[in-house]
């Protein structure tokens, strides 16, 4: 699966936001959940792991590991969801800029068909595309 | 990929075999090579990084992390040969029993079909043989 998303904001900033976890808070996932950060250790070698919570307090765990991080440039980490243990996926995020703001290109690698299909039909796309518009909020606070 | 290679040691043997750095060194890879294992952290978030080296001195190098060990069950882990930096995989590991000692089931996920087949040409079906042939002499002694 590859996702492509352009956005107004420098790709200095477009980083930041990926990677602080007071901001990632804020923009990843769907709307109707919170998200609660446990570890985010942005290093090669470092953890991940955060909740999703909804209004009804049902909570959706996810972990994974950095395996590289270039600054300003590139994010590859391994994605699983503690609901599915063992179905895990390697992601990459590689920022890039453009005449007007930046973009990010995601490729996400999974295990089987039917571990991409499964997350497909999950909503993956919708998550995906409520976060970003979240994420525009978060970039135009950081423009300020 | 999916690879499947059958042993006569019990699980137990396999997994020691896969997860201590000494054994490891004496049978990962192809034959034409030695292998210096720099890093084998085998934990959740633990790093490895190893160089294969030539007769002739040529290094080749290779790093990931761990995303997740489940001791005699299962490892899954990020690949990248150093070489061509920035194509990383995922790689799963699982070990069974049968009847008479134990199997590896591996499977390694690309980033793209071009990654897959650029690995594949390089003879990783061969590395593989032959690591694997070694690894059955090391088994036998770990049997003794």
């Amino acid at each position: 699966v590859e996702i492509t998303r352009e956005f107004g904001a420098s790709r200095a900033d477009l980083f930041r936001a990926y990677t602080e976890p007071d901001l990632v808070s804020r923009w990843m996932g769907p709307r109707q959940y919170s998200l609660e950060i446990r570890e985010y250790d942005v290093r090669a070698g470092g953890s991940w792991a955060f909740v999703n919570r909804a209004s009804d307090g049902t909570e959706y765990a996810f972990r994974g590991v950095f395996h590289s991080v270039t600054p300003g440039e590139q994010i590859v980490q391994t994605f699983e969801f503690l609901g599915a243990p063992g179905h895990v996926s390697l992601e990459s995020a590689t920022f890039e800029d453009r005449d007007e703001g930046s973009r990010v290109v995601i490729r996400s690698a999974y295990q089987s068909v039917a571990d991409r299909d499964a997350i497909l039909e999950a909503g993956m796309a919708d998550g995906v595309t409520e976060g970003f518009e979240k994420m525009d909020a978060v970039l135009e606070e950081l423009r300020r």
